[in-house]
């Protein structure tokens, strides 16, 4: 075990493979220069791709033990297909396989069988909810690797991860392989997050319950990197494919974060014509949303640019005008879809586009300011997504890592505590994202400012903003007095750990942030 | 010196460079598995991708002697920037650069004087023209490598062909670098052919007359394979950049051909609901468009899809509803641009997606229909479309190849002669596109169907055809025939050829299909 420039202990070498430490949130270059390359999918003229079952599709990729496939998770709760897949290849007897999904679900408790049984035998990716508490408990043989988005992709593109075969779920797909996710009874939005399998793998394979004469438009994965298509009945369960329970919310703690972030952003004058931003889709965010919104709309101002997860909040923006143009790499509503479909200035990205840092144009980079959550917060201003404060594994980085590397200002909205639960901490439990990126923390009774920052200019800058804060009487405080504030609130809980390391926190570079220790039940 | 399936003579071995022989209009297997990859394309945050001239992108990118370099040709012949780019690197007496042209115009005449100063060496891609003449005299240290426009893309993605620099001329770029050709005052339409050269170019560079903040979108290229951006006050001449001459023919005899055509279709069922085909922007083309456009709406008939080089006679369809969806690789004219920006069942693809037969998903496999043009034709249905009958080189391959080996019936529709010069030859001066592509020769005065074909299944289809035009009294020939009548009409030239090797024609799949030979003034 090594120490990382965050003083977290990692193993520098595991089963034979080499980790890095992490040094700094501004990554390390990359290790190569040519990514590992795309593969050649030629195919006798006449000769179909489409494939009469799931199986056939095992059959003709070579799906064999040890080796790696990948699921994207556009779908969200309602995905058939990881389970429907890995389900025909328990049937098979394929053993070891280490599987990559971009994020789980409560949906893939079925999973567990499979690591049971020796068919599965890592994850690296994301994973979530019941699986995620299953490793913490150091049920699995080998670690989870958890990665952001973007992450996952570079891993992909430089060869760090290598697909075997990809399994891509669509809803609409034709003959050749070319495939959306806008159209159809499953419709889910983009397929951002399966670009990058179909095109590195050795092998892709389209899951669609659409297969539709030739051409399949929007053309979001082309065909030219699908090997094979398989029609199932069904993809999904469309009622938890979007986020069902989307709600803005309505408690006046949160109210007061919202109000908190918005007066922050007019003090340091963010809220003008040309406006970008990012915003997520929990209750936080989407009240955040929707208040720039109404604004815009009560002075007549326009938004120049917005990155989604994309929901109806922003898609009312864009077409009352006071946003110009939207990006999104994941849809989290119907109003999304229908959107990307039809609103000329609103265009889908793959993750490449949307956060990874070694392709030097991200489209997060312009954002001037993003508003992020967390699980838990340090006075280092250190952000935890992954673990509880019971040391449980339960979310996956998702893109938290990403819009905080890229983006300008990053915001913090997280409230002091949570069912008595303080969510400042001394020390998070576990480094998801380092404080490096973290620029403003906003509480229902406080806010504090990262004066500490490394970089001169980054430090500098938010110096400034802490003083204008200030002389416009915002709750400006030290993160060690929102700590106290946070601990009025509630205890720590202490956290049973084992002995076993169950996961390890990889930073967009591919270094190692931090690690997990499993938890004693 | 061997000899190919064809017949023709060509090197083995050329300047240490092995050259494959043409085997089977099928194609060979792709060589590598693994294409060469992808750049990682890093920068440190808060550095710009913008610079301040042409000049300071020659050194940025290191371009030095000996290296190669790239341009697309959606300007056509209103291009500035590959004149602008070898007009700097002249000036700073950088010596034997491989140009990759996707295709040349009249307007790069100032290239000779480039290659007789040795900044230019050698030529690979498409030249046209007075370059074109200037190379079949003997005037190129190194032969010109002909490739289609899918051809080269293949070369380029699987490393045959390494780009050092490419130069992506852009109508509409952000300060990342994502770009298109569809909005601005230069705007020339889809991207298509500076894709590949983006994606693997060691370095690519965006000149663009049209910085605009971020995002330009549509994303035609994305910024993820840009490197650098120079913006300068003009990529181009407007009023060149499209074929301002695209007219119908008026032709009686080219009408004839038109007519002709149009009856073989009927004959053989394919003017019905869900058509798919593609036509160029030649005026037998045109006119054969419009044709169909005005058939299809008297009869309430919808195409299912069409394959641009699109002009507005598609975009016609599509807007009326006789087309129901179209891609586009080429625009020719504004009402193509304008529909791409604004029509959601147009869509713009790139060159791979096209036509490049180790992708295993061509847009040309679809089309039920493609018709195409010749400069000459052979009783073994061979077409040159490279060199007149006097021996210049005078026209790149285009998409000839490339549709010809996707569609599933390739019509070839030419006059019997131009000018005098008999355009049925007994063996044409060089084969471009073999006699295995092509299905149906139609001339003014007769047609022939290709009975002859290797294949047992075209030959019998072939066979089933020629059947259903005999019964409808169509003017069904043999080759031989159509020769005769061609003679009638001139005398064949006699090519004065001299005997240096100044090009070879490659198929998509990369072998040799033919030699050109030097001509004496």
């Amino acid at each position: 075990m090594v120490s990382n420039a965050k003083g977290r202990a990692m193993p520098a070498e595991l089963n034979g493979r080499v980790f890095l430490p992490y040094e700094s949130h501004l990554g390390i270059k990359p290790l190569v220069h040519r990514e590992v390359g795309r593969v050649t999918r030629w195919r006798r003229p006449g000769e179909s791709k489409v494939l009469s079952s799931i199986d056939e599709a095992i059959e003709k990729t070579g799906l064999s033990d040890g080796m790696t496939i990948s699921f994207h998770h556009h779908l969200r709760n309602g995905d058939g297909v990881l389970n429907m897949v890995i389900e025909r290849i328990r049937k098979k007897g394929i053993k070891n396989l280490r599987i990559l999904p971009s994020a789980m679900f409560p949906v893939h408790e079925p999973i567990i069988e499979a690591i049971k049984d020796k068919t599965v035998s890592s994850i690296e990716g994301s994973l979530n909810g019941p699986v995620g508490r299953f490793a913490s408990l150091g049920n699995m043989d080998e670690p989870v690797i958890l990665r952001s988005h973007s992450g996952r992709v570079r891993a992909i593109s430089q060869g760090e991860l290598k697909i075997d075969v990809a399994f891509i779920a669509a809803s609409c797909c034709d003959q050749l392989g070319n495939c959306n996710g806008l159209k159809g009874k499953s419709a889910f939005g983009p397929l951002a997050f399966g670009f990058a399998d179909a095109f590195y793998a050795e092998r892709s394979v389209v899951i669609t319950d659409n297969l539709v004469p030739f051409p399949a438009y929007p053309i979001s994965i082309p065909g030219t990197n699908i090997d094979y298509i398989v029609k199932v009945d069904s993809i999904g369960d469309p009622s938890g494919i979007l986020s069902g329970t989307l709600k803005i919310t309505q408690r006046p703690d949160h109210l007061k974060i919202v109000e908190n972030t918005m007066l922050v952003m007019d003090s340091i004058g963010l809220l003008k014509d040309g406006f970008s931003f990012q915003a997520g889709a929990g209750g936080i965010s989407l009240a955040l949303t929707k208040r720039i919104g109404d604004l815009f709309r009560e002075k007549g101002l326009s938004a120049s640019y917005a990155n989604g997860g994309t929901t109806r909040y922003l898609v009312d923006m864009l077409k009352n005008g006071t946003l110009k143009s939207l990006s999104t790499g994941q849809a989290f509503d119907l109003s999304a879809i229908n959107s990307l479909l039809n609103d000329t200035n609103h265009f889908e990205i793959t993750v490449d586009q949307y956060s990874n840092l070694h392709t030097g144009a991200t489209s997060t980079e312009p954002e001037q300011a993003a508003f992020l959550g967390a699980t838990e917060v340090d006075v280092g201003f250190n952000v935890n997504v992954n673990t509880h404060s019971d040391g449980y594994l339960l979310h996956g980085i998702g893109g938290h890592q990403d819009v905080a590397y890229g983006s300008q200002l990053t915001f913090i909205t997280v409230p002091l505590s949570r069912k008595g639960n303080p969510i400042i901490k001394e020390k998070v439990t576990t480094i998801s994202t380092p404080g490096e990126l973290v620029d403003i923390v906003v509480t229902e009774k406080g806010l504090a400012v990262n004066t500490q920052h490394v970089r001169d200019e980054v430090r500098e800058r938010n110096e400034e903003i802490e003083k204008a804060l200030l002389s416009k009487d915002l709750p400006v405080k030290q993160m060690e007095y929102l700590r106290k504030l946070s601990l009025k609130e509630g205890k720590d809980i202490e956290p049973r750990f084992g002995d076993e390391l169950i996961g390890l926190v990889k930073y967009i570079d591919g270094t190692v942030l931090d690690s997990i220790i499993s938890v004693r039940e």
